[in-house]
């Protein structure tokens, strides 16, 4: 099977294969400058119009971190005190403001397409969530677990740390080695057979 | 920048340096056992709740092709006529009907968290799209170029090919080798400056 792709077998196995999603973690700190690398890498990934709503906020300090924890579910407070790093993935819904940089062949886009807030609501929040998928596969990338969590009070969130209403949290993502029993056995995927079809 | 991360450059080139959104494709075909080892790895990477909303819908026949090309906005008709092999990425809203199987560990997922369609619709396109970012990578993985598009009647395009409603696109993926002048110049993208916080 692996020899359909033109990838090399250990980045599949690092990428996909032997990555799993880390439910603990070691205390080996994880760098600003280690998630400056994934994003430098994951930023080149396409967007529509090039648009990159995607916005990384690290939750680093204590007191961000504790900030943060209370607006999770039960399940997810533990882990996430105990992660050496945590991301607030989010879009930024003024993503619009740097077209006219990010994409200068169509240079109205900015006051056409995306004048509406609604609009760069939904294209923002898919786009950003594009984004989400290439980040989690840069953490992989840099020999880092990733632990993706949607069970949290977006409100909450996004009250706590996007006061200004400029953004929207769509996942919090622990980050780091991966510790004691850090793993649940993998769940079953749909096969090919039940996700692809071909007309 | 590059020994940051665990990932050999080869596949970093593969994946995101040297990889590009094409718009013109040469006429080698893609074959759905091509398709199928790209839905075999990047089947497992992560959602939430292990949920697997996405569904490839591959538009092979030339009637298939004529009615999606339709639906398209303008400038994406003529590239996705000639591309060897179109698919449709859409998010399955029945998804939670395959979560009692998908997720065991939480069996009453299925008629409480996920039990209202509006609920299911935001979580699933949100997890639909990270699944989207994820193939984008399994295409570029198995060597091939992907031109995702979002510029479509979102509704022409549900009506002509899921017509009970149970599925919407999100995005449109043209696949295959790179044609002459496949490529755009490559947009600025924003700096970690600009895109990551710490606190």
């Amino acid at each position: 099977m692996d020899t359909a792709l033109a990838l090399e077998v250990s980045a599949q196995n690092l990428l996909f294969r032997e990555a799993h999603t880390a439910n603990t973690f070691t205390d080996e700190p994880v760098s600003d400058e280690q998630i400056e690398a994934v994003y430098d890498l994951v930023k080149l990934a396409p967007t529509a119009f090039n648009q990159s709503p995607l916005r990384i906020t690290l939750v680093r300090s204590p007191e961000a971190r504790e900030r943060l924890v209370g607006h999770l579910a039960e399940g997810n407070r533990a882990k996430t005190r105990t992660a050496p790093l945590t991301a607030i993935l989010s879009v930024d819904l003024d993503f619009h403001e740097r077209l006219p940089e990010l994409f200068p062949v169509m240079p109205g886009l900015k006051d056409s397409v995306f004048a509406e807030v609604e609009t760069r609501e939904q294209a923002g929040t898919l786009n950003a969530a594009l984004q989400a998928g290439y980040f989690i596969l840069g953490v992989r990338a840099a020999g880092l677990a990733a632990g993706p969590m949607t069970g949290y009070d977006a409100d909450g969130v996004n009250k706590e740390f996007f006061g200004d209403g400029k953004q929207k949290a769509i996942m919090v993502v622990n980050i780091g080695r991966p510790g004691q029993d850090a793993y649940r056995p993998r769940g079953p995927r749909l096969s090919a057979r039940d996700a692809v079809t071909t007309l």
